[in-house]
């Protein structure tokens, strides 16, 4: 059985989940090394692991053992390394979002071509249980005519660091509200025709100061006449709270919760429940069907399910949302 | 078309509820008189709901115009109150339990007997539109069959004036779990043959110096082989927590839940919900089927759902109850 | 104790309601008399309850026993009623929404003005004690400052006869999601200040002909700074599905719950619940609490919650609305 | 940092779980080698995970590297496996239950006495956030005083293999609800001193052929004086249904659940849910947590959480309901 020799660059939290993933869990696969411009990182990580680290993306590159790298670096640093990659003849598995602006995504998807290298996209999402279940049914017709997607996206915290950046995270709509424009599209099989929003930087102030939102309203006209609705915050006081619905003709269906339902305490003030915190854990099974997936396509040359194109769709709904916001009205996306 | 003329006896909560019902919502039912031995309640309710007031029963009994009584007296009052009702040719819609004991019970039935009068027991669970479904998804095989019946029962207080006398009430088998003896007896549609009791006065000083148990849990085995197992306790602290469940070999039915899922807020604390703290309103529709139910049998000379016989065997799995707690044992039904 | 004369007017579903409720449940009113066009409905229902009947309002309204009625009429006859009811220097509980247009809201209001008389609308929903924990929490400051506002209305069935006509009704905005701006306004401390609106008639032909829509999405700015999100939808395969939230700094409030958690069946299909059916038996204490309180701000002359000023201010979101959803952009509210 | 060396014995599905845990998620283990009888598998998980490979237990005890075993072979090799692994000087991780009978429960701890080494038992439940947080709440009195135990556990599917022999595997109240035993003794701080059972073999033919049961209710007291109730079914249709409460004077606490929330759809059949398939996915932590635990207890020379006295203890309640079936009586537990 061939294997496919993985290579990973940027060791954060969702770097070392690709990485031990591929190393313990895709029987065909092979991960041979790791990278992280922090020695002491990509050092550990590899020790770990048991495989060799680099400091320098470009000579993990050079390494023939390699067919396909995991790009798992802040979003702004994308659209050079996907480059760098074709340039190198690698397969490129690239964390969403697969780059800041639809210029960026366009540079990158012209060398990709060129290059005639396998590129997916990690919007992770679709190939969880419950939201691959909402597809099913939705294909099979059992909700009928899908006519209204809904998405409630809440996250616990603000975002960490760079990506509190607008410029270099491309803020709310692409660094966060890209995974429920994706879904939209793969849930509805339509494009995002025009979107209007109503948004603000109302929870913390260094949002505001950076030039970013933090809660926002999205209202969606889709190509096939389906209507949605998109909402987002950067805070959730209680934990997690992501929620997708799609009404159809014939039924609804419902992804995610607001609460943890394992554990419950009853008192006098009533009945308490957690939030949902563990956001690797709930999607931690999604990410090795994400791996398996594209190691699978690599060795069967199939198209991924999610396509550069899919990831440059997302990019042009963000920034057709933050056209929208600044000019205060419906924008209608080419 | 004829109506049944209908008098209640005993204006508690419940006795006003029956009483509000037969006079705005059972088309075949004339509320004629209400009767209480305060005068000042029996003389509100009249005024309230224009009819005519009673502060002595038998007097009552005498009005021609009656052709029905509902009994909403405490427990201990019930055998001489169904005698007199028999004795003056009325029919019968007796609140739960039918009476202390079985000897009594054998007593109250002879006379109905004798007199040829309807009987109907005021388990009201029954006409819950939730058993119900739970009954007919039963009956139609869809849960395969039936072995083994769950009730978890907790109130959200002790039991109020007289009730909290077990000579008075039969204590926490008879007052309070006898529901779930008689929605057993129905949903399995079989007789409990043995019972073994755990049990104790953990919670409130009153009930164990009264003698009564507060909080119990009770083996079941039922004739048709199944197994089973009812809980109560005399406290929950968030609210009622009343659920029943029936597991089959081909599927499990579910009643009752332990919160109101109406109003819920999530902050750093969690999500906190309400418990179930409407009694009236969780089983408000069953008491308006209960009394059309008994109506319908009279104009129609049905035996009713639940028989003073049914009545009877609740008591007597209350007796072996409290058989089985003194003496430590199983104790067989004959 | 003083007693308010009660005439209620249209004896739909929702006018036996109140008719029930002023008989049996609010001590300080007398149901005095019944009224519709259609004579056996009026004398039946008369005949139930134990009071008068007319078939023609205007004599209801000569009536000196009554002070007050409460017009459950379809909208399109609201002004006229509320006009002659001022006229007769009757105090008025007018069903939801207060009229068709805002034109119309402005007359019904001068002369209510001119009357002096008491009008309270019915957006029985403020009464609800989920929606009533909920402003509670809010005005507490428990969530923190309110930043979002979310509605989700799903109907089982499309609107009946007349409103099925939006120019009778005012068509989805109005007769359906003037509930959702109703409690948003309230909820939110706040004015709506501009809409945006994605909809279509997707689920029924006989809505597209005659010119309603069947499911909208709203995108919704605050005059306090905050957003928001009403969708609405005539249909919903499995029952009612109302839902509301507020999303705060701080915390979240939660209304309302997609199923009946009462009763479930688990078989190896999965675990299937109810949808919430019972749309009176969930807001049925609602309209009860609504009746007392239209009766106490007679009795202590005390403006009531929602007067016709707020009647008026949901019809003008409606009918901004249906202009944003027409001209295809933002609609500012004055 | 000194590195525990592992060995891992039977790579059955939980083996290879430990495996997998001890080789990438414990940073103070090092995983040496995993032993099976079939070669093929042995060698497989061993190429995997890149250790070495037994398919003798004894060669694998010889190997100095290994200081700790983890034994995960079926129940009733359990007891010469401990002893054999005492005898080599190794600490020992054993999933449960300990052994199939007490008396062998009472040999294997003697060994272990006399070779002083650790022994660590796998009821994994203990190191679940959702039990650990009912612990946590229990032992704080946010409860009160803890009064009844309340323990519901159905399996999706029947034992396979060598555990649907009673001889074997124990039975069901050894190899299923010995889980729910371990953990009452944990939350409620007291031991089992009777137990009553009711109990059949109503599903499967093959489990009555063997002699053991399939369905059971058992009724429970405590040292402490608190009452407990344990059910347990070898199926549930829809999924597992594994649901614990303790009730406590002032609460409740709840642990499980009985459908998977994530996903849902509604149709006019009503609004349908998944069981909860996951039974890894669900306990994965916890497994983690248990490895890391021993590993701690062996560096830090502390006694376990789970001792093998807390082993026995759970052998012993399961003979105990055992001769409580088989005598119809109670069974007091010395």
């Amino acid at each position: 059985m061939p294997k496919i020799g993985v290579g990973v660059v940027g060791l954060g939290r969702i770097g070392q989940l690709h990485a031990e993933i591929f190393r313990t869990k895709i029987p065909n696969a092979e991960l041979v090394a790791v990278s992280d411009v922090i020695e002491d990182v990509a050092k550990n990580v590899a020790a770990r692991l048991g495989v060799k680290y680099y400091t320098k993306y470009e000579e993990m590159l050079k390494n023939p053992e390699i067919d396909a790298v995991v790009i798992c670096t802040p979003t702004f640093l994308h659209k050079e390394m996907i480059i760098l990659a074709a340039e190198h003849d690698k397969h490129i598995l690239c964390e969403k979002p697969i780059t800041v602006t639809v210029k960026d995504a366009d540079e990158a998807l012209t060398k990709i071509a060129k290059a005639g290298v396998t590129l997916q996209i990690g919007y992770m999402r679709r190939f969880d249980y419950a939201y691959q279940q909402a597809k099913e049914k939705i294909k099979k017709g059992e909700i009928g005519k899908p006519i209204t997607y809904i998405a409630i996206a809440r996250d616990p915290a603000p975002p960490p660091g760079w990506a509190a950046d607008p410029k270099l995270s491309g803020g709310i709509f692409l660094d966060m509200l890209s995974h429920d424009f994706d879904m939209a599209r793969w849930l509805l099989d339509a494009e995002v025709e025009r979107v209007h929003v109503e948004g603000g930087a109302m929870i913390y102030d260094e949002i505001k100061e950076k030039g970013d939102l933090d809660v926002v309203t999205i209202n969606v006209k889709f190509s096939n006449g389906a209507i949605g609705h998109v909402h987002g915050s950067r805070k959730s006081a209680f934990g997690y709270d992501l929620r997708t619905e799609v009404l159809g003709t014939e039924g609804t269906v419902y992804v995610g919760y607001r609460q943890d339902p394992m554990f419950a305490i009853g008192t006098k003030q009533g009945l308490t429940y957690w939030g949902i915190k563990w956001f690797f854990k709930r999607f931690y099974d999604a990410y090795v069907e994400e791996d398996k997936h594209f190691i699978q396509c690599l060795l069967e040359e199939k198209i991924p399910l999610i396509t550069g194109e899919d990831g440059k769709k997302a990019v042009q709904i963000a920034e057709a949302a933050w056209k929208s916001y600044k000019e205060g009205k419906t924008i209608q996306i080419t």
